[in-house]
Formats: C-alpha cells, sequence, structure tokens
C-alpha cells in the first residue's frame, strides 16, 4: 500500500507538520478511503497541544473526513471502490456492550476506539486521523455521504454535524417546539440550521450582535442578544428545549431560566473549568433539566447525513491548504472563522 | 362557625404560641375539615422564621393534614361529613393555565396558593395551615386517605410522600430498575419504602454507618456509605435514576457518576447555598440528567395516596403535643427525629 501522506504534532509545543507513514493492510471488513477533504475541529487542537493530558505523540488530528472508497478487504459488503462516504470521532468499538448494542457506540462501555489518537482494537496500535491521504478503516464505522452535498462543506456533519443532531433528535426536537441554541459557532451554526429543518422555532443566542444577520441566514427565527437582560426576561419560561454549544464557562442559570416546565438544556461542550453552580431553586420549581450529549452513534450519524442530504445541509466552511493549519488554529482560538476550516486534501498531495 | 385554635409564629424571632383565627364561610365547593394530624415538614420552619423572606406574620404552618370532613358547601360533591381527608401543599392553583389543565397544579403559571402563607384566590386573605384545629379547603384540593392506613402515620405522605412518589413515578421507576435515594431523613424513608414498593432494586446513600440497619427494614437493598471512596466506586455508572433529597449543601459528582448512560439525578431538596458546579465531562460522556422536582399534582398525589393504601405504606413517625412543637423544631435541625414529627391535633383541642 502506498505511503500516507500526512501532517502530525511532534509533542505538544511545536506545530503540525508533514509526517508519513505506512498505513494497516487492509482486513477482510476494511475500506481503504483517499482522504478529499477534512474538517477541523477545536479537539484537534486540544490534542495536538495534550490539553487533555492524553495524547500519545505523533498526532495526526482529524474526524471530519469525507473521502472515496479506494479498496475494501476480503470480506467487505458495504462499500465498493468509488463510492463516497465518510468518517466521524469513531473507528471501532467493543461492539458487546449494552450501549453498543444499542447503536450508541460513542458511550461505548469499554471505550470506543477515536478516529485519532486512539488505540487500534486489534494491534494496540495509535490511530491517525484525517490530515493524511489516505485512512483504512472496518467498514461498520464508514458512513454513505449523499450524493447531493457538496463533498467539502459535508465534512464538518461527521463530527459537527452529528454533535448538535444528536440532541436535537434524542430530546424530539421538531414542529410546534420551541429551540435555543446556546453560540454560533462551528457547532451552533449547524444546531441553527439542523433545528429550523426539524421544523422546530429556533431562537439564537449570542452574545454578537455581528452575528444576528448571519443567523437569521442560516435558519433562526428570532436572534437574542444574550447579555441583554431585557431580551432574555422576555423568553423566560418558553423554550422546550436549549442546546447549549458554548465551552467557555458561562452562567447556565439565565438559560435555565428560559426553560418551559420539564424543558432540558443540553451541554455540548466541556468548558476547561466548570460553570458556576446552577441554582437548584431553578430546576426544581419548574422540573427542568440540565443534561450532557456526546457525538453520535453510528445509526445516527447515518440518519443525520441522510436528514441533511435530504434538506441539503452542509457546513459554511473555510477551505484550506494543509500548510495553512496552523494559522488556522490561531483563528480558531480567536472564533475567527464563518463556521468550519476545511482542508483540501489534495494539498497533501502535491 | 366555630372559632380555630391554632398555633402560630407572630415574627421571625418568636416561638410558635397559641393563636385563634375565625375560619372563612363555607363556600360552595368547600369542605371543612376537622384536623386530626399534621405533620411537621421543614418548611414549615423555614416559614416561621422567615427564611425564605416571604412570610407574612402571623403564620400558621403545616401542609400535611389528614382529618375527617365535618360540613360541605352547597354545590361540593366530591366528599361528605365523616370522610377521612387529606390536604397536602396547595389549596388552589389557577386552573386555567397548561399546567393545571395538565394536572400539574404544583406548577401553576399562575402561581400555586399555599397551605399556608398563601393568598386565597377569592378574598386575598392569608392562608393557614394544618397546626390548627380545623381548615376549610374547596374540594377540589382535598384528597381522599385510604381507610386501611394509619390516619397519623399517613399524615406525611401529603408532603413528604409525594414530593418522593412524584419523581419516582414520572422518570419511570419500577422493576428492573436501579434506584438510589440520597439520605435517609422524613423524604429520603419515604423514598426507600415507595422506590421499594414500585419494585425497583433500591439502593439507599447515607453519611451514617449507624443507618444501614434502619435503612434495610425499611426496604433498601443494599446501603451504602457516601463517604467510602470504594464502596461509591464499586457502584460506578449502574443506576437508572437517583433521587437526591439532601438539602444541605454538597458534592453531586461522586452521585451522578454513579448513573447508567441516560440515567438522571432529580434533586429534591432546595439548599441555602448552591451545591458545588458539576462537572460537565460526567454528565457528556454518559449524556446523564441532572434534574429538580417539586411535590406533585392533586391527580398525582391521589395516586401516591392509592398507592400507598394498597401496600399499606406510611412514614415513620414520632407523635408530639402542639405544645412540643418548638422543641420538635430545634430537634429537626439536627436531625433527631425519626422520621417524620406528627402533631395529635386534639392537643389544641383540650
Amino acid at each position: 500500500m502506498n505511503i500516507t501522506h500526512a501532517y502530525a504534532a511532534q509533542d505538544a509545543k511545536s506545530k503540525l507538520a508533514p509526517f508519513e507513514y505506512q498505513p494497516r493492510e487492509l482486513r477482510d471488513h476494511d475500506v481503504q478511503i483517499e482522504v478529499l477533504f477534512c474538517g477541523v475541529c477545536h479537539s484537534d487542537l486540544h490534542q495536538a497541544r495534550n490539553e487533555w493530558k492524553n495524547t500519545v505523540f505523533p498526532v495526526v488530528p482529524g474526524h471530519e473526513i469525507v473521502g472515496r472508497v479506494t479498496a475494501v478487504g476480503g470480506h467487505a459488503k458495504k462499500y465498493k471502490v468509488g463510492d463516497l462516504v465518510g468518517v466521524g470521532c469513531l473507528v471501532d468499538s467493543c461492539r458487546t456492550c449494552d450501549s453498543c448494542k444499542e447503536d450508541l457506540e460513542q458511550f461505548c462501555e469499554n471505550g470506543f476506539t477515536g478516529t485519532y489518537n486512539g488505540k487500534d482494537r486489534v494491534t494496540g496500535d495509535i490511530t491517525y486521523g484525517g490530515y493524511s491521504t489516505q485512512v483504512v478503516v472496518t467498514e461498520d464505522f464508514v458512513l454513505r455521504i449523499p450524493e447531493n452535498l457538496d463533498p467539502a462543506a459535508a465534512a464538518p456533519l461527521l463530527c459537527a454535524g452529528i454533535t448538535t443532531f444528536s440532541p436535537l433528535n434524542h430530546w424530539g426536537v421538531g414542529p410546534g417546539k420551541k429551540v435555543g441554541i446556546v453560540g454560533l459557532g462551528g457547532l451552533g451554526h449547524m444546531g441553527v440550521k439542523i433545528a429550523h429543518a426539524m421544523g422546530a422555532h429556533v431562537v439564537l443566542f449570542t452574545t454578537s450582535p455581528s452575528k444576528i444577520e448571519d443567523g437569521k441566514r442560516l435558519g433562526a427565527d428570532e436572534v437574542v442578544i444574550s447579555k441583554d437582560p431585557e431580551q432574555m426576561a422576555a423568553q423566560a419560561n418558553s423554550f422546550d428545549f436549549i442546546l447549549n454549544t458554548v465551552a467557555a464557562q458561562h452562567d447556565l442559570n439565565p438559560f435555565i431560566n428560559l426553560l418551559r416546565r420539564d424543558g432540558t438544556m443540553t451541554l455540548v461542550g466541556v468548558p476547561e473549568h466548570d460553570h458556576p453552580a446552577p441554582q437548584v431553586v431553578n430546576l426544581v420549581f419548574k422540573r427542568r433539566s440540565v443534561a450532557g450529549s456526546l457525538i453520535g452513534g453510528i445509526k445516527e450519524t447515518q440518519e443525520m447525513l441522510d436528514f441533511c442530504g435530504k434538506h441539503n445541509i452542509t457546513s459554511d466552511i473555510e477551505m484550506i491548504k494543509i500548510d495553512e493549519i496552523n494559522e488556522a488554529y490561531e483563528r480558531m482560538l480567536k472564533s475567527d472563522v464563518k463556521y468550519r476550516f476545511v482542508i483540501d486534501i489534495d494539498s497533501l498531495r502535491s
């Protein structure tokens, strides 16, 4: 098999730089994928800089992968050469625990295998992600990308898309529901698009008046400046569900107070330092819930992709070449991207 | 109508002392009740001492009321003289909002009328509670007490019973579910009994090794000393639902970590100072929820009473005379009661 050209961080302090590795030989159920595009997730930066203290170097980030199948293993049945496919955050799981059996591999009781910085369940080798010319993934963890979608703009669906679709779907968002999306970044802009396509009344919460117009363009019925107590008070007790995509530490109480009785606010961002304590009285007096949600399982990720295909939903992206990745990280830290960087992986081949 | 003999606090600093008042004339749908027994809830003490800063003095506490019907209004159809009845935390609500229409009067959008320190919806007069020889309540907020239950021990069902039954019921506790009850006080001991009768596997969490035996007697399948990290670790990721009855400020994270994927911990105690912030990562990685719950609606309170009648469940009580109420408050502050004080209201008549 051809050598794989990639970009890797060699340690927590160094920039990403060219790296080569030999991919594994195809196993019976493997799919070999020529990577076309890879989205840039905030997790990539966390792992490259070892901010979660679990990075094995060198690390090749990237878990928003879109590509074409170039070969399949002897018993692989699901995909054929030429298929447009995707790979998200998971490339394997134990497949035997309750969560795996319920198609919730992201909660695998024995730990899922991450697309990068994971440990291959057969060899124990560290997995390398999508900042690579090719990846080899077992067919059960490969997704089908609807051919009507722009493949570059579809890449972020594999993480940002499923991370927002899954809680919106799990908590029953749809017509007749009023849904809040907190934050308009990589996750939030997908949340707005998906909740709108699900038929809900969508309210975007942002701290930036400059994002009002964009929020409406993306599908928000209303945009509320969350720093404005008057605007917030006007929304009190009215939301069935709030999807909070903000990872920065912030006060949850002003948002909890916007939930109706029995409403839920679900957090998908993990802050470095936990948010201040929610007031118990705000939960008790309306039977409200605060919950968390993590990406999604493979079955639900395919449902999300099919949903996005049907509704023609992709991410708003800014395409970069691989040698712009370090600059892109710096800009991502300043939220200077609308709304997701995607690497044109052809730039790794030249 | 006869004068009502009661005990009231005249201001936040004074002890409860004898007080008399004239009850309202019976309205068409009213039920006049001779109070036999009244449970002593921690809320009574909070209100008597104006710890929630909303007490109108004089205040006559008491919302765990059991008595006999002595008269009914001209159009009252639900109860007849001699019926054994109860009154809980609510004596009225708007009856027109969504929550009221869904039999969730405790969440009345226009504010329910509390059994004491509430404001009568007709006259605007402040309501007086069950530390009284009689109460007059509109029939829709009067409950039927199963005749097979000891009426004194049934009194705490009206608040402690429904406060624990409602979340256990709402979150689907039953056979095949593993349920934790945190704290063995007035609420917790009802939670253990009810969850056990619902058919769940019940684990009591307590900080006191002295409560192990009692916990098992009350229906717990296991008792875990929550200060012991080893015992706690052995229960990790195993609970479908945890009912947390502890109002004192404490760290929620050790309990959140005991929830399975999609598990919920529901708080029914409101601490004076909020609990330390829950770790978001513990919610996200298992899609767990932290929720609140407040007493229960009238329909569900009757279901709870019927359930307790069927399973012969009452509170473990210590009976007191009305002139022991101030001492009982002091003992309640020290958790020195197994597990609920109930006032023999005959002591107000002599």
